[in-house]
């Protein structure tokens, strides 16, 4: 088979596989984002093998998680998203000091000297807003208050998880810290942020106009997309996930009068990318190197570990919402997804992690990954607004 | 800069040129497809240096190419294409015979052996119908008679570019031809498209329903690409081009009462992905190897040999329509595109072609695809149906 036949024949598998998932996963009334990673963990190397992940895949799962960020964004309001500012900082903060404490703790207590613990706490730090955002998209509940918390805290979660990971990489470097490159960093960061969400949202709000270009009917589009993969690329180049500069893209276009043209337009095209994003995450995982009573007693422990951390210390910041409501946000912060992934990536390139262990992080984020969206589901359904 | 950050940036860069350029164009009363390819031209290695040729960026293209000739098949019924299947086997004949035995004296003549010769030969032949179609759709045509002959003419055309490729590859590895196995390659790519053609379209005819399933609104769309994408890869799979397979996908799905809905959800996945194909296929070409006279001499011939070749042979085949709608016809089938540029590039690994020789097809392929549009436009400007 010809190399474009077998590239073309991953794209159908993986899209199909992604639909039948998200199929069987709804009948049996679980979110369909769960049955498409699950259906990337069948497809990939670790079962059936049909699907090998290669750099063009990745490349096609980024630009679905930030196609789906920038229409999370577009459904998002920066007046609703400064209400609920305050709080949203505190669930950040504390979503991920209590993770990174009891991961550094555990790891330190399992032999990893101190910038190996570290690098380890890191992984347990980042929250993944792509999955919870698709579930609270499907729900079709980003609007309330709780989904704006869990919205704006990610974008601050991921701020400290950006901080963090220059630390731990450049304590694992030797190098020590640089505190002045640490104050440069989280002031490009946060600036970059404000900019774009409180300047980018107000100049967007009075110029409509500029969408519409009077030869083309899809000019709003395309500008929009622009604007969209440039943020992104904006962000990567800060340091900051590519997918909140998706976000903001798609706040700052929420702000003119194309909004609903746009958010249906955009449906096809996230129909299309946005799966092989969850396939590409499922199809990560490497279950051969699970195969033993350690590691998965290893496995046990960091996922726990994960999950308890994450819902108390993000539970604890939104507690002043009464319990209900903090333990949804806590629980829509638990997922991972591919941020701990990619950590684990880096642990695995500078030799702090074994494959065992990687294998470990990478199955725990995929574990928080699809244990978040039913309950996540199960809480909303309870108690609709 | 990331790795992560730069694919992004490339992506932003490559989408940006490709509105602007297209943007342009429209402004010098060219067809938009012309802007996007010089864009490319522009922003590639041999310009601007911003965008480098990566194998995702090929991925992309591919995947533009394949959503744009499906586009097209949407927009195409089989019982039109079935009236004008006799001119359209002519066209597709007398289309590959001319340039291919014009290409082969030529060679011949500038010192190639044999199977070398008729290596150069091959990339003389294939059209591609990406960029033909892009220009019928944009002036809105694509039901005219001309276009369904053009249309059919290129699958025509595709199998045989793809039957001597088989050809001058055999001969090329000195191993001689096995009529027997061309023969059987013939039967599979006849017998694929007849079989997706007739019984796809037939079935397709008569399951409607099968495209509206009850829980998704997407899901008439998702079937769809699925279709795409698999008749894409089996046509690939076959040694014919994946747009080929794509082009039928869409002509089945066509036949279903979903088609204009369709139709307009396809419009923004192609405003996102078919502007990589052009941008890509700019981007490949090598100024830098046309810098001497006597590359430069060589284009000039190489390209109008291209041209009257293509022009005289498909002219001819269609010349029972009477002058004008032959010459149409001849036009539409002059741009070679990525499938010179692919042909060129297994003969460059292949060792027949130097670098020089390479940029030279390159730029022929690329000089063939910004010359058709324009006159296309012209020609059917001059005389509306």
């Amino acid at each position: 088979m010809s190399h474009e036949a077998g590239i073309l024949l991953g794209l159908f598998v993986i899209f199909v596989a992604a639909q039948l998932g998200a199929e069987i996963a709804q009948r049996l009334k679980l979110p369909g984002v769960v049955g498409e990673i699950a259906a990337g963990c069948v497809v990939g190397p670790s079962v059936l093998g049909w699907v090998q992940i290669s750099e063009p895949l990745g490349v096609l799962a980024e630009i679905g998680a930030v196609l789906l960020l920038f229409s999370v964004g577009l459904e998002t309001r920066l007046d609703d998203l400064k209400k609920v500012g305050r709080i949203a900082t505190l669930v950040g903060v504390c979503g991920v000091a209590l993770p990174f404490a009891l991961g550094a703790a555990w790891a330190k207590a399992s032999g990893f000297d101190t910038p190996n613990a570290l690098f380890v706490a890191a992984t347990f730090v980042a929250t993944s807003a792509g999955i919870t955002a698709r579930v609270l998209q499907e729900l079709g509940v980003l609007t309330r208050l709780e989904s704006r918390i869990i919205m704006g805290a990610a974008v601050i979660d991921d701020i400290l998880a950006m901080l963090l990971l220059g630390l731990v990489t450049g304590l694992q470097g030797g190098g020590g810290i640089d505190p002045v490159h640490l104050l440069l960093v989280l002031a490009q960061a946060v600036g970059f942020i404000v900019l774009i969400a409180v300047g980018g949202t107000q100049l967007m709000r009075h110029s409509s106009e500029l969408l519409e270009a009077p030869v083309n009917p899809l000019s709003p589009l395309t500008l929009s997309l622009a604007l969209c993969l440039g943020l992104a690329a904006a962000a990567a180049y800060l340091g900051l996930a590519a997918i909140i500069g998706a976000f903001l893209a798609g706040m700052a276009v929420a702000e003119t009068r194309q909004r609903h043209v746009l958010e249906r337009q955009l449906r096809p095209i996230a129909a299309l990318l946005v799966p092989f994003f969850f396939v590409v995450t499922g199809a990560n995982v490497r279950l051969s190197e699970l195969a033993s009573l350690e590691a998965l007693t290893t496995l046990l422990v960091v996922t726990v570990l994960a999950v308890v951390s994450k819902l108390v210390g993000c539970g604890a910041g939104a507690w002043s919402l009464g319990a209900r409501p903090a333990l949804l946000v806590g629980v829509g912060m638990v997922p991972r997804g591919e941020v701990g992934i990619i950590i684990a990536s880096l642990g695995k390139e500078a030799g702090v992690f074994t494959d065992t262990m990687y294998a470990v992080i990478v199955a725990m984020s995929l574990l928080t990954s699809v244990m978040a969206p039913p309950m996540l589901r199960v809480l909303l359904r309870e108690r609709p607004s």
